[in-house]
């Protein structure tokens, strides 16, 4: 026997271990230390580094070596899993909690890690006569669950997987699920991944549970884009045969399930080792998961099939590739969904003492109003032009895309993403484009074009070089010539009416709740713009356009994809999953579609700012 | 619409109704009428009759007067799924909640009826835009569910049967599960199938949970007997190759399966309306229903893999024809398992002030001694002798066993089961055969079968008849030409031997319970004899041989097969269900094979009364 001490900066802890477990092995053993081991100790992922402090220990292997810079190899660094214990040692390790710096960087989480799926390295009391206690209770009163649950192919391996493994054995448990027990100190190989299911994008993170760490991220269009690009068009194709609710639902679980493997193989870990998958998604992406006829979204009264937080085995759903238990956020109503009950995690918004208001952006747009004593919330038919859809040369934000315009000498100037030719206008690029026209006046507030002679100086000129007439009055942003796709691209009347009826649905969403509240938004403090669009789009010229109220400019920021990170928080902490549960209750859903102050607003906010 | 007003003799209610709808239907609708009707209503059962007491209805159809008898026409009674509802019209029901009578007659249940599984019909608010309440939380708002789960098929499925069912539906629920939701009234159809496991026998029991009657009972041997006829054989089996634990639990599952089919089929009930089945059984057989290792229960320190009460969809178990839950009770050790559990409960050993003793004879001899403050149990090996295993002509309780024996005439009279042949001897007759030759002296208290100078005037006649040697000394008990064999039956110095370890277990467990508890026997107020051998023994032959203490004579009882009324009890009676886990964790195990006492007292009692 030898000892391992381990200091991690903080803490000094020390354990016995017999002479030949790796040094990886020993300090998973001890409580409160980590070292990161995403492939298992295999000696494949380098990252278990530690550095040895004092004590002899073997001379690296060349396969070591590969993972360790000259100055690490100088300064006695090592692989951990490659280190056998020979004799005393002490060690420093890397492990301390990162959790709330590394997410408050992505202004997500912050605060104490207490994740929904724990790992807990046990020696259980060996079986006498004195305590004839059951496997399932000696495994089970070892751990803090109040109404435990467990699969019955667990209880099946249980006495066998406890007897093989001396009973040294790393119990991994959920809120009240005891989901498996394995041979020996597994502790530090705990992940989830955490997938938002977008109408047009899923995004899926892979988090590090031991240490709160989001390790990778990748995402995908989602693949039930063909068919159709909106959720009304999806709940219809539902609705057509009897079997396609279950063909989008086999799609979005394959490709998550693709997401996954990737991020998986990815890393170097092991299938075994996602204990679980959290969800967000608007309530109809997470109905189609589920496969639950969504029918009642899409008509008045606007009827879900469920709203609340799920769990279920991976079992569940036929082929899943991992044995996890996936659980899903709660949703509000049938048009703001678990996403947006992320993001009101996300911003803290719940919390604070400040009047926020949240807008999401995506294919429709989601509005949340209020701060700690009461949250409002509403959704509009705006995203879709805003992603690009039902306008002429309207695209997501691809390659190509225009995403920003000015003007300068006469002319329109943009950026394309990638700086590629340009190929069409992503949702920044419009309402650039739009408020570039509007405060030079070649679109008047009422949204329409103007004649010639309707303009003054400086106006003409720019008028005379991009005016067409292409199913009436347009303008040409850029000639065909200079386009990746050989046409020109342009932006015509029905695109402005388009951007109008957008950006009205937005701006009366918010003055309805704020009149709903009995609020001014003079009262706002802060103004959260989610979504993948909202990180791209100029604020000011949001605010030119009247999406959002000019006076709010100032209190404006972007937030990413508050989604991603509230689901993260939630696994991340119980109480936050706790707490989501309890804002998916108490924030009051307004319906605009019978609220006769929207509608008169709505008709208000059709005109643009006046310059 | 017309007024059907119900009376059961104890209350009047009245509801509105469409005309054309059946009777039947009318009366389901109102809370707390019930008429059977296990076809549900499909006029094939005959047990939905009522008596018209006031109103018009159409005349009884040739397929309605089959179920009806002449006298039954004249008072005016009439299947209630077979008349429609044309007029204002006043009937009887015979409804009345006869649950404590049933059962009382069976020394099981009495109390409130609150059973596992509910179901509730509903007229549910139809959604609006002022009520967008999901569909789920629509159901489950309406039923007093803590943390309700669903399974994913019901989700999915509960949107259209909501909308096609107009949102008058009934809920079927459980402890915590919402089960089934189904359009119309069908809270007449509520079904549970209760089973004890023996080693030997299973007991399956047809439950109408709506009134708690018993309406039917079936058994069979237990199918595993095949591979081993007590618990230690078959898990010594299911440890012999990988997948013999596989074919154990197949065969059982298999075999309850076939059970329920034919209650189901033989009472023309839909298996879509069996929401449930309880379970009773020892330790081992639970463990090879679910499948779970028994291995640890065979050996020191005797660890089960798990003893506590579960619920499972029956999906989890591959092709199980039934889709329901399944419920066990909880076991309290290795060799105490869930029918003793079941057994306390019937004989309420566990609420009385006084205090009692439960015997359990089946393969193994569990007992169980105390009273509400506190409950003592242990298992002894003592089983097998008494079913006739290990006895030279020992059979289980088949036609032509010998089932009681008596002296008469210098002769043995013994009567059989089903007046046959004798074909050998049954746990009743063995225990009376051993009774009459201890007293008339041809067997000593010590168990040994003296020679003939050794006995006096009275036993000699009886001696020189019966005696004969057959690999030692034995008794013939009838000569070849009598039996169904065609060969002598007879009782040997060995069975006798075996009687005196098994009753010396049985006994020195009882001094042992006692001993613990620093109690005496005259204090003991109840003794239950349980099991299916207890209902057929003869209590005085079981004091004679000193099975029982003597003294308890008058106050022991057969209680029958207690684990399939204890398992009925928690069916009914959630409290009844909550009561059994307690019991399971407060009762105290002793665990012989390492008591002092036990063994000294095994000894001691190894030896018959003196007479």
């Amino acid at each position: 026997m030898s000892t391992v001490k381990v200091s991690n900066g903080a803490n000094i802890s020390s354990i016995e271990v017999e002479d030949g477990v790796s040094l990886l092995e020993a300090i998973s053993k001890i409580k409160d230390m980590h070292v990161d081991a995403s492939c298992g100790g295999k000696g494949t992922c380098g990252k278990c580094k530690v550095k040895v402090l004092k004590g002899d220990v073997l001379i690296p292997s060349l396969s070591e070596k590969k993972f360790l810079s000259v100055k690490e190899l100088e300064d006695d660094y090592r692989l951990s899993c490659m280190v056998p214990v020979t004799g005393n040692i002490d060690v420093l390790v890397n492990g301390i909690n990162e959790i709330s710096q590394i997410l408050t960087d992505h202004k997500g989480f912050s605060g104490k890690l207490n994740p929904i799926v724990k790992s807990k390295y046990m020696n259980l009391p060996k079986p006498s006569l004195e305590d004839q206690r059951s496997d399932t209770s000696r495994v089970l009163e070892s751990i803090p669950l109040n109404n435990p649950a467990m699969s019955l192919s667990l209880r099946q391996k249980l006495p066998s997987i406890l007897r093989n493994a001396g009973y040294s054995i790393t119990a991994v448990y959920s809120l009240d699920t005891l989901i498996s027990v394995e041979p020996g100190a597994t502790e530090c190989l705990n992940f989830l991944i955490a997938i938002d299911i977008g109408t047009t994008t899923i995004a899926a993170y892979l988090i590090d549970m031991a240490t709160g760490r989001i390790l990778d991220t990748i995402s995908g269009l989602n693949g039930q884009k063909i068919f159709g690009a909106d959720v009304i068009s999806r709940i219809q194709y539902s609705m057509q045969k009897a079997d396609n609710l279950e063909i989008l639902q086999d799609k979005i679980i394959s490709q998550i399930a693709d997401l996954c493997i990737t991020l998986v193989d990815k890393n170097g870990i092991s299938n075994s080792n996602i204990y679980s998958l959290i969800l967000a998604g608007n309530t109809t992406m997470l109905h189609l998961f589920y496969g639950v006829d969504p029918s009642g979204i899409a008509v008045a009264p606007f009827i879900p099939g469920f709203l609340g937080s799920m769990n279920l085995p991976s079992s569940a759903f036929e082929d899943f590739p991992l044995e996890c238990i996936i659980y899903s956020l709660p949703s509000i109503a049938g048009y703001v969904g678990a996403d947006i009950v992320a993001g009101i995690l996300a911003t803290k918004m719940h919390e604070r003492e400040e009047l926020s208001l949240l807008i999401d952006i995506g294919t429709n747009g989601e509005i949340v109003f209020g701060n700690k004593e009461k949250l409002y919330c509403c959704s509009t038919a705006a995203g879709p032009a805003f992603e690009g859809a039902h306008i002429s040369c309207g695209l997501g934000g691809i390659t190509g895309a225009i995403d920003s315009a000015v003007i300068e000498n006469d002319s329109i100037k943009y950026t394309t993403i990638g700086n590629e030719k340009a190929v069409g206008i992503c949702g920044s690029g419009i309402i650039d484009i739009v408020a570039v026209l509007l405060k030079i006046g070649l679109v008047e507030f009422t949204g329409r074009i103007p004649n010639e002679e309707e303009l003054d100086g400086a106006a003409v000129a720019l008028f005379n070089k991009i005016k067409i007439d292409k199913n009436g009055p347009a303008f040409k942003i850029t000639k065909a010539s200079e386009t990746g796709t050989g046409e020109d691209i342009i932006f015509t009347q029905a695109d402005i009416r388009e951007v109008q009826l957008a950006k009205a649905a937005i701006s009366a969403g918010i003055y309805s709740l704020l009149n709903r509240a009995g609020r001014d938004q003079a009262e706002i403090d802060h103004v959260f713009i989610a979504g993948g669009f909202g990180s791209y789009i100029s604020k000011r010229s949001a605010a030119d356009i009247g999406l959002i109220p000019a006076s709010l400019l100032d209190k404006t920021e972007s937030v990413g994809n508050t989604a991603g990170l509230g689901a993260i928080s939630c696994a991340l902490s119980k109480e936050k999953f706790e707490v989501s549960k309890n804002i998916a209750v108490r924030t009051e859903y307004i319906e605009l579609s019978s609220d006769s102050f929207f509608n008169m607003k709505y008709m208000e906010e059709m005109v643009f700012p006046e310059y």
